[in-house]
């Protein structure tokens, strides 16, 4: 199914799909990392749960009118996608605050943001993945203005289906970011959705049920991504 | 003229104006801070020139129709203005890179940013006043979409008076922060405009005319202050 390997990102290696130009084949790893890869360890099972749950997120997604680059899933760690130009952008929704800004802007873990924010970084690793505002996005990432809006939109959409399926599976949707590609000149929701790019809390315990108990050392990646896993199967 | 002191900032302070409520007095300081008050000194005549340039800039813009907290200039060192609820913003508006932008985003010193770049930092000492996007000023800062776009217009148009000014004068206006207040449901140009608040490089040598010779330690502030008095004094 795999040809050559094209790159070796974190959390994912990416190949080029065997006789299938403009497709690719995205291979899991159990690898984690944190604070822009300074804390970094490995989990034996973590690449299949990612996979699993990013594949279904996605197959979710698609029966709701949001097309992404996802094709099928492959095998326990592997899915085909369609090959996308990424847009160097991580594309932050958040709806309730956690992470980064309640540091940046001293506002309280757990405090709602209604209408939900949407935030943009520079997704490059030399600089940290800073923080930009839209002008910045436009200087940088070879998108025009409506595009941008475009990513915006859809973000939000995104943000309206995944937060109501959290919901049904008894999860807050705290916040989650997303990359687009652009495909011709279509934008196309690529990369992963997975714990390792939401933060999901337990809406009975308010227990972390994603990567920050990774960040923060505070509980057992694999059983909570297993948690999260059984809970999709459930419905998806 | 004066009576309470109400505030005494990093390079001004505050009072209230004798018999004229809704009127202040600002008091320009001999004091310069850098990166965010972790380098500070204290330059005999700076306060006396900020007050100059800043009262010749405002009476600039005025005649072109822009509109600001000032009324007049008092004595050396003071202005009489009119009292704003200040908008916790820093509105920044670049035409060249410099300075955060070029270690931000990796963008080179003196890169031509054209259409400008309008920044927004949410001005909070203790949080380093973070950059912010307009969805985090208008969840911060007590505005609505419309006043903030209403900011941005008119921090684009001062923009263009300015840079046309100091064109006239051999300058080449790198970059500039603005801040505004409110005076009922009017957005009012407030603060300064020196340079203490501009990037200001000379055309020919491409000398930095302002604090950033303080920040760097690259020059006499005094003296390159100097030099931007005088040749305003030629045009205004
Ligand atoms: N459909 C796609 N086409 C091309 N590249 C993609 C696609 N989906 C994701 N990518 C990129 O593949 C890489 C995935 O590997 P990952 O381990 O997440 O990398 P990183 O460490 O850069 O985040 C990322 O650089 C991501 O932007
Ligand atoms: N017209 C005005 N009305 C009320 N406050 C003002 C006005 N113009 C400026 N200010 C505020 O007065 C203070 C000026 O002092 P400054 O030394 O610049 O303070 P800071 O250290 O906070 O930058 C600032 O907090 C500024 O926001
Ligand atoms: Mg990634
Ligand atoms: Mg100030």
């Amino acid at each position: 199914m795999k040809a050559d390997l094209l790159y070796e990102g974190k959390a994912k290696k990416v190949y080029q799909a065997a006789k299938q130009l403009g497709k690719l084949v995205l291979s899991y790893k159990d690898d984690a990392t944190a604070f822009n890869g300074e804390k970094r360890a490995s989990f034996a099972g973590k690449g299949h749960l990612n996979n699993e749950i990013s594949s279904r997120i996605f197959e979710y997604l698609r029966e709701r009118g949001i097309d992404s680059h996802f094709i099928e899933q492959l095998n326990e760690t592997e899915q085909l996608v369609n090959k996308t130009e990424i847009i160097p952008l991580e594309v932050v929704v958040r709806n309730v605050a956690a992470g980064s800004i309640t540091r940046r802007l001293g506002i309280e873990e757990k405090t709602n943001l209604y209408p939900p924010i949407v935030e943009l970084y520079y997704k490059k690793d030399e600089l940290g993945d800073p923080l930009i505002n839209d002008e910045h996005a436009i200087l940088l990432c070879n998108i025009t203005p409506v595009e941008l809006q475009e990513i915006k939109t859809k973000a939000l959409q995104i943000n309206n289906h995944l937060s109501e399926l959290f919901t049904g599976l008894g999860v807050i949707l705290a916040d989650f970011k997303l990359e687009f590609g652009k495909i011709k000149d279509d934008i196309v929701l690529s990369d992963e959705i997975s714990p390792d790019t939401c933060r999901l809390w337990d809406k009975e315990t308010m227990n972390k049920l994603d990567k920050d108990v990774f960040r923060q050392g505070t509980g057992n990646i694999i059983e909570v991504y297993e948690e999260i896993l059984h809970r999709l199967e459930a419905i998806v």
